[in-house]
C-alpha cells in the first residue's frame, strides 16, 4: 500500500504542478501578455488542462484509488487519509463526464466570452442569449452525467463549494433576504457625506499605499507582487510566488479596498500547508473559504474603526487635497455608506448580499427550467426593484454586469456570500482566542491575526470539506446569525457606522 | 499514413507546447516572478521537461515514425516530409539517452549554478572544480550513450548546432584565427576617443530609445515587450508573444546594441512559419543561425554609418550633456573602436572571435581528455594573452566569466561565431538583391529587409538543416572569407571605422 500511496502522489504531483503552471499562464495573460498572444496562450492552457486531465483520470489512477480504499477510513485526520478521501472524490467526479463533452464546454466558453464583451458594450442582451443558452444547455447535460442528483443545481454548486447542498444554501440565504430587505429598506435614505470620496487621487500614490497596505499586513517580502489590471484579482504559481493585482481609478481610492481583498486570498495562499504543496490537499477548501478570507482582511480590518485609527493618517498625507480637513469619523461613515447601487462588485457591506441572492435564484430557476431565457432581463429588473429599490437603467448595468454566465460559471455566485458569512463566524471565534486583536490593528499589528488565520483556517489547505474546515476553526458549521448580528451592531440604530 | 501523420503532430503539438510553456515560464522567472518562488518554478520547470520527454520518447513516436519512415525521401521539401526528418532524428536521439543519466545531469546542472555564481564572485576557481568535473563527467556518460561517433566533440556540438562536424567548425575558425591575431595586434594600438561613451545615459531615456529602435526596426504592434534584467536574452511563448530583454547601465549607452542584438533574436521567432508554428519544425533551425539574425542586426545594421547616419540625431537630442558636441564621425569611429578586452560579451566586431575560438579550442582539450582542468585557469590566461595580447586579473574576469559550464553547456559556444560568420554571409546576399538597402536604412526603413529575411531564412523554421537552411538562402553553405572581407574593409587601413 505504501508503494500505491507513492505512486498515486507522483501522479497527483503532475496534475497539480499543471494546474499551478495554467495559473501562471492566466495571471500573464492579464497582466503581461502582448495582446497578439492570446492565440498560442488559448493553445497552451488547452494542452495543460488536457493532459492534466487525461493523467488524472487515468485507469491507473483508479487502481492505486482502489488499493488505498480503506486509508480514508483508517486515519482520517492525516494528510495521506484526506488525499485518498479528496483524490477518490475529484476522480469519481471527473470520469462521469465525457472528454468530449468537457471539450465542448470549454470552447463554448471561450466563444461566448466576447460574445459577452460586447454584448455589454452594447448593452444589448439579445446579442448574448444564443451563447447563453448553448452554455446552459451544455450544464444541463453536465448534470445529466450525475445520476444520484438531489436537486440538478447542487451538481454545479459542489464544483466550486464541494459538498454544500443547494438546500443547506437556502437555509443560510433565507433569513438573510428576510432581514436585509427591511434593513436596506430603513439605511437607504441617510444622509452621510461622501462627497470627497471622489475627487483627485494620484495613482501613483494609491500605488504606493496599496503595496504599502500589503507590507503593513505582513505578507513575507520577497514571495509576492501587485499588478494593475483592469479587473482585479488574485492568482500565484505557489505559496512562495503570489500574485495580486489592483485598478488604480484616479477619481476614487476604491484600489485600497480591492487590494486588501486581494491581500485575503493572497495570504489565504501563502499559508497553505508546505508540506504537502503539490498535491491537491495543499490547495485552497472552496471557493467560498477562499471568500472568508478576502472579505475578512477587507471589510473585517479594512472596514473597521480600529483599522483606520492607525491608518487613516496615512492616507491622509497621500491624498492631502481631498481628505486634508476630513476628520476621522466623517471618513469612516462615508466609507461605510450604505447605498443600494447596480453594481454588484461596487456595492457596500450591507446591501451586497441582495446581489448574490439574486444571482443564486435565477441560477436555481435557470437549472429548473423554470425561466425562459429571453426573459431573464425583466426577470432581473424587477427584482433588484424589489430587493433593493433600484431601477435597471439598461442590460449593461443589470443581467449583463458579471462576466461569469458567459464563462460558463453557474454555481459560483453563492460562494460570494457564503464566504461573507463565514468570515465573520471565523471573526468572531479569533476575536474570542486573541482578545486584544482590536488593540493590535489599532497599533498597525497583524501577525497574531495571521497566525491564527494560518494555524486554524489556512494549514488545513484542501484536506477537508468546506463546512468540516470551518467547523475545525469556529467549531460550528455555516450560519448565518453572526453575521446579521454584525451588521446589525455596525449599521443599525446607534451602530459604529449608523 | 495520413492517419499516422496526423497523429504524430497531435503528439509533437503537446511536445511543442510544453516546451513553449517553459521557456514562458523561464522568462517569467527571470523578469517578474518574485525571489522566493524559484523552488516551486523548478519543480515545474522540471515537470514539464519530463513529461515532454516522456510523451515524445513514448514507443508509440517510434511506431509512428516507423509507419512514415519513406516521406522524407518521396517528398523532402514538403513540410510534411521535414517534419517526419526532423521527428525521426530528433527521436533516435532522445532514446538512446537513458531517463536517469537525464535526470542526473539536469540535478548536476542545477546544482552547479549557484556553485559557479559564488565562485565567479570570490574569484575562486578552486570551489568551483568539483562541480565542473562532475558536469564533464556526465557529458562524457552522454558522449558513450551514442556509438556512430566521429569526434566526441561532434555529439555535444550537434545539440546546439545540429548536423555540423568538429572539423567543419575547426576548417571555419582555423583560417580567422590566423587573420584575426594579427589584426587585432595591428588594430590594438590605435588612438580612437571614445571617452564620450562614458558618462551620463539616463536610464528613463534609454529605456525610450530602446523602445523606439525596436519599433523603428518594425516588430509588428502588440506581439511584444522589452523588460529590463542582469543579463539581456530573448524569449517568448509564441510567433507574436516576442519578449526581448536589455540591461540599462546608466553609465554607458550600451542597451542599445544589445535591444539591437536581441530583437534580431526576437524578429526571427517572430517571423517563423505560421503554419507550422506548433510544430518542431517551427521552431528556430539552430544556434548558429538564431545569432545570424542577432548579430546581423547588432552590428551590420547597428554599428553601420547608415544607420547612424539616421539614429545619431536621436541619440543626440537623449543625450545632449554626452553627445551634443561629438560629430557623427567621431561618435561612429568610438561605437567601431577595437580594443582587445577581458570580458567576451563586452567584445569590439574584431576581437570577439578570438573569446570563442579559445572556448572551442579549450573545450575539445576538455571533451578529449587533453587538459587537467585543474589548469584550466593557467591555459585560459596564456591563450588571453597570446590571443588578444591582454592579462587577465582574476579568474572572475577569466575562466569563471560565462555561465556556460556551470549550466553543462559544452558545444554552445562555437554557435556564436558560426552566427557571426553567416551573418556576414546572409548580408552579402541581401545587399546583392535588394540594391537599395543602404539608402533605405539611412532613410530608416527597414521593412525590406524583415521582408527579406522572412522569405529568404526565417520562414524556413526548423525544416532543414542549419547548412542546408544557409545554402537555401544565399547559395553557400558556411565560409569564413566573407566575414573576414567585411572586418578588412571596415576596420583595416582606409576602412570606415579605421
Amino acid at each position: 500500500m505504501a508503494d500505491a500511496l507513492e505512486r498515486l502522489k507522483q501522479r497527483l504531483i503532475r496534475v497539480t504542478d499543471l494546474q499551478r503552471i495554467a495559473r501562471l499562464l492566466s495571471w500573464d495573460q492579464q497582466t503581461m501578455m502582448p495582446s497578439a498572444g492570446s492565440d498560442a496562450r488559448a493553445d497552451h492552457l488547452a494542452t495543460l488542462s488536457r493532459l492534466a486531465h487525461e493523467l488524472f483520470i487515468d485507469a491507473e489512477t483508479g487502481r492505486l484509488l482502489e488499493e488505498l480504499r480503506s486509508l480514508p477510513e483508517t486515519e482520517p485526520d492525516s494528510d495521506d487519509g484526506a488525499l485518498v478521501r479528496l483524490a477518490r472524490r475529484d476522480y469519481d467526479k471527473s470520469v462521469r463526464v465525457p472528454a468530449e463533452l468537457r471539450a465542448e464546454m470549454t470552447r463554448a466558453a471561450a466563444t461566448a466570452r466576447p460574445v459577452w464583451v460586447k454584448a455589454k458594450e452594447t448593452s444589448d442582451f439579445a446579442t448574448f442569449l444564443p451563447a447563453l443558452e448553448e452554455n446552459v444547455q451544455l450544464r444541463l447535460r453536465y448534470i445529466e452525467c450525475f445520476d444520484d442528483v438531489g436537486e440538478p443545481y447542487d451538481i454545479l454548486l459542489d464544483d466550486f463549494e464541494p459538498e454544500t447542498t443547494t438546500s443547506a444554501v437556502r437555509n443560510i440565504f433565507e433569513p438573510l433576504k428576510a432581514e436585509l430587505i427591511p434593513l436596506i429598506a430603513e439605511l437607504r435614505n441617510n444622509d452621510v457625506d461622501d462627497s470627497f470620496l471622489t475627487g483627485d487621487f494620484p495613482v501613483d500614490r494609491q500605488e504606493k499605499l496599496a503595496k504599502g497596505v500589503v507590507s503593513l499586513f505582513g505578507m513575507r517580502p520577497d514571495t509576492w507582487r501587485l499588478d494593475p489590471t483592469v479587473h482585479p484579482f488574485a492568482s500565484g504559481a505557489g505559496i512562495d510566488d503570489v500574485r495580486i493585482t489592483t485598478n488604480y481609478d484616479p477619481k476614487t481610492m476604491k484600489s485600497l479596498f480591492s487590494t486588501m481583498h486581494e491581500y485575503g486570498h493572497g495570504l489565504y495562499t501563502h499559508q497553505l500547508p508546505r508540506n504537502i504543496t503539490r498535491l491537491p490537499t495543499g490547495g485552497p477548501c472552496s471557493l467560498g473559504i477562499h471568500e472568508s478570507q478576502s472579505r475578512l482582511w477587507e471589510n473585517l480590518v479594512g472596514r473597521s474603526l480600529p483599522f483606520w485609527r492607525f491608518f487613516y493618517p496615512r492616507v491622509q498625507e497621500a491624498f492631502a487635497g481631498q481628505l486634508g480637513g476630513v476628520e476621522l469619523e466623517r471618513f469612516f461613515a462615508a466609507i461605510n455608506r450604505v447605498q443600494p447601487s447596480l453594481i454588484r462588485i461596487k456595492a457596500d457591506e450591507v446591501t451586497y448580499g441582495m446581489h448574490v441572492v439574486l444571482r443564486f435564484e435565477l441560477e436555481q430557476d435557470i437549472v429548473n427550467g423554470r425561466v425562459d431565457l429571453r426573459e431573464l432581463p425583466e426577470i432581473w429588473n424587477e427584482r433588484m426593484h424589489e430587493y433593493l429599490g433600484v431601477d435597471v437603467p439598461d442590460d449593461a448595468h443589470g443581467v449583463l454586469q458579471d462576466t461569469h454566465w458567459a464563462s460558463g460559471l453557474i454555481g459560483y455566485f453563492p460562494t460570494y456570500l457564503l464566504g461573507t458569512v463565514m468570515s465573520v463566524q471565523i471573526w468572531e471565534r479569533l476575536t474570542a482566542d486573541v482578545q486584544d486583536l482590536e488593540d493590535q490593528i489599532e497599533r498597525g499589528e497583524f501577525a497574531a491575526l495571521r497566525e491564527w488565520l494560518s494555524e486554524y483556517v489556512h494549514s488545513l489547505g484542501r484536506k477537508f470539506s468546506p463546512q468540516d474546515t470551518l467547523r475545525r476553526a469556529t467549531g460550528s458549521t455555516i450560519d448565518s446569525k453572526p453575521y446579521l448580528g454584525y451588521l446589525r451592531e455596525k449599521y443599525g440604530a446607534g451602530g459604529v457606522a449608523a
